[in-house]
C-alpha cells in the first residue's frame, strides 16, 4: 500500500517520495554551538533530517537558538515527560519523536498533539521494542505484535484530536523482528514508516545489521525515511544511509564505485588505488559510477559499462569512459585521470 | 525450491544444510608460505572454505603443498585456461570455480568435469555480470536473464558428462541485478547457490553494498554459500559474512553485540567502553547475546533481555545476567565484570 504523504518543515514524506536519510546528533543538545558544529557536519554530509535529544529543560530551550540557525528540519527525542514536547514545539522544531512506552497518560499525549497540530509540525510515533510498556508486554509479549499495537493506540490517540501529520518507527535490535513489524504495520495503516535497526552495535557489525534490516524492507518498496543507529559519530551513520540507498539504485549522491576484491590475480596496490581514486573525487556530488579494478577478468568488462573506469595491469593500466579504451597509462597517473575526467564530466552535467 | 545437496570436502552444502561462510586469499598462491598464513588467518576468522586464485601454472603447482597442510576445503579459481583446472584437481583441491564466459569451449569443459567426477570433488560454475561471453550478450544482452543462462548452458554441458557435485553462482557489482539472477535461476534449477555482490568496494562501502544485496536474498531462504567480496583484506570478508548470518539468526559464532547509538543522552563513553568489551570476548566462541547500553531509556529493556548487559549511567552503571540486575557497579570496573561473567555463562555451556 502506498504511503500518505506528511510534511517535515519543507519536506515531503511518504507517498512514493524519495527516501530521506536522517541522523542523530550526540552532543549534548544544551552545548549549543558543539550541536550546531555536528549539526552541519552531518548535513554536509548528507542528513536531510537531524533528529536531538530533548533529555530536560536546558536542552529543550537550546533547541530555539539552534532552530533559528539551520536550515535542515530539526526533530526532538522526547520521552518520559510531555512537557519537554511543548517547550520543543515553542521553540520551533519541524518534529517531535514520541515514545508511547514512556509518554504517559492519554491526556497528556492529546495535550502535546493539539500543540503540534497548531505548530503545524510532524510527530513520529516511535516504538522501540526496548521500552514497550508493561500493559502491551502483557498483552502481546515482546515481539512485533506487541510493537505495533503499541504504535497504532498511541496513533489513534493522537489522530482523536484531528492531528494526522504523522509517521511511526518500529524499531527493535533484531532484524527480523523489525522486519516483521515494519511489514505488519504496512498492511494496517497508510502512515509513512521512519527505519532503523536500533542499537545496531559499532560501526563495522551496526553498518552491516543495518544494512541487512534496512535492505530487506526498502526493497520490498517499505520505508520513507531511514535512519542507520550506530555506535559511533553520526557522520557514519549518513555514510552508511547513502550507501544503502544507492546500493538499491533508490537515490544517487555523488560517485558509486565499484572495485574488485584484491584476489591472488591483482597486480597492483588496489586498496591504494582506490583510496587514491575516492579522496580525488570526495566532493563531488554528480551521480556517477567509478569502476576501480585490478585485473584483466572482470576488470576491462566491469570498467566498460561504468561512466569512468580503471582496469588495472602490470605497470600500466588502461581507461574507460562509458565504454570506450582512452588508451594505457603508467599506473601513477591513473588516479588523477580519471579524477580529471570526473571533473569534466560533472562540469557537462551543470 | 528446496536445493538439492553437494559435497565440498567434508562440508555438506544445500538441502536446508546451515549457510558456510567462503572467502578468497589475496596472496600469490605460488608464494606457499605466505597464502597458508593467509588460509590459517582466514579460517581462524571463520572461513569455511576458501578459494585461491590460479592464474599460472606455478600457482597451480602450489596447490599440492597447500592442500596438503590445511584442514580446510580449497577451490581452485579457474579463468580462461582449462589445463589450470585439470592441474588443480590432480593437486587435491576440494573444488573448482570456472567461469562460464571464458572457459572456452565444450570439450575442454567436459574434459574438466571428467577430471572433476574421477577425483569426486566439487565444480561452481561462477557466473559473473562483468565477464559474459560475447555469445550471451548478443542474445539475452547484459541483466539477470544473461547470467542465468550462461549457467543454465554450462551446466547442461558439465551435466552431460555424469557429472553432478554442481553450484553456481551469478554475481553482479549491482544489488538488483544480482538478487534477480539469483531469485530467476532458483526457479529453473535445484542446484545450490553461492552468493555474492562482485566488485562490492572497499570495506566500508562494499560491506553495506553486501550485506543488502545478500540479507535480501538469504532472509527469502535462498543461498547455501556466501563470500562477501571486498577490496580489502579476506578476514574483514570473513567478518562481515558472519556478522549478516548472525543478523538474520541463520548461524551463531562468540557474542552479538547490542549497544545503542550514542546520543544526546548518552553518559558515559560508549564507544570506548563498547570496544573494551568487545575486545575482552573476542576469543569466545559461545553465542551470546550482549547488550551494552548508554542511558536509561532503552538501556535497562534491552541490556534485561539480553544473556549478559550493561545499562550505563553516571559514574555507575548495571550489570544484568538474564534479566537479573545484579546490581550497579561503577563504570570503570564494567566491562571486566561483565567478561567474568560471559566466561562463566561460556564454561558451563561446554
Amino acid at each position: 500500500m502506498t504511503t500518505r504523504t506528511v510534511k517535515l518543515g519543507q519536506l515531503t514524506i511518504g507517498g512514493g517520495a524519495p527516501v530521506i536519510v536522517q541522523t542523530m546528533t550526540n552532543t549534548k543538545t544544551h552545548e549549543i554551538e558543539k550541536t550546531l558544529a555536528q549539526i552541519r557536519l552531518v548535513v554536509g554530509r548528507g542528513a536531510e533530517v537531524v533528529r536531538l535529544a530533548v533529555p530536560d529543560k536546558p536542552a529543550a530551550l537550546a533547541l530555539k537558538e539552534i532552530t533559528a540557525r539551520v536550515e535542515v528540519p530539526l526533530v526532538a527525542d522526547i520521552h518520559f515527560d510531555y512537557r519537554l514536547a511543548l517547550l520543543a514545539i515553542e521553540a520551533g522544531v519541524a518534529g517531535l519523536r514520541l515514545n508511547p512506552g514512556n509518554i504517559g497518560d492519554a491526556k497528556k499525549i492529546r495535550q502535546v498533539a493539539e500543540a503540534a497540530g497548531k505548530a503545524d509540525i510532524c510527530v513520529r510515533v516511535g516504538v522501540n521494542a526496548g521500552s514497550l510498556s508493561q500493559e502491551m508486554v502483557d498483552k502481546y509479549g515482546h515481539g512485533a505484535e506487541a510493537m505495533v499495537q503499541s504504535a497504532l493506540k498511541e496513533i489513534a490517540l493522537i489522530e482523536e484530536t484531528g492531528f494526522t501529520n504523522l509517521k511511526v518507527s518500529l524499531k527493535a535490535s533484531d532484524v527480523s523482528q523489525t522486519v516483521e513489524a515494519v511489514r505488519l504495520f504496512s498492511l494496517r495503516s497508510d502512515l509513512p514508516q521512519h527505519l532503523g535497526i536500533t542499537e545496531a552495535g559499532d560501526i563495522k557489525s551496526g553498518s552491516v545489521r543495518s544494512a541487512v534490516g534496512l535492505g530487506i524492507l526498502l526493497h520490498e518498496g517499505l520505508g520513507d525515511t531511514i535512519r542507520v543507529s550506530l555506535t559511533g559519530a553520526p557522520e557514519e551513520e549518513v555514510d552508511c544511509a547513502w550507501e544503502i540507498l544507492r546500493s538499491l539504485g533508490l537515490r544517487q549522491k555523488g560517485p558509486r564505485f565499484i572495485s574488485c576484491p584484491t584476489c591472488g590475480r591483482c597486480q597492483i596496490d588496489l586498496p591504494a588505488l582506490l583510496a587514491q581514486v575516492k579522496s580525488l573525487l570526495s566532493h563531488l556530488k554528480t551521480p556517477l559510477t567509478v569502476a576501480v579494478m585490478g585485473c584483466a577478468v572482470n576488470g576491462p568488462g566491469e570498467a566498460k559499462r561504468a561512466d569512468l573506469g580503471i582496469a588495472g595491469g602490470k605497470a600500466r593500466g588502461r581507461l574507460f569512459v562509458k565504454g570506450q579504451s582512452l588508451g594505457s597509462y603508467p599506473t601513477s597517473e591513473l588516479a588523477q585521470k580519471l579524477a580529471d575526467l570526473a571533473r569534466e564530466m560533472a562540469d557537462l552535467d551543470k
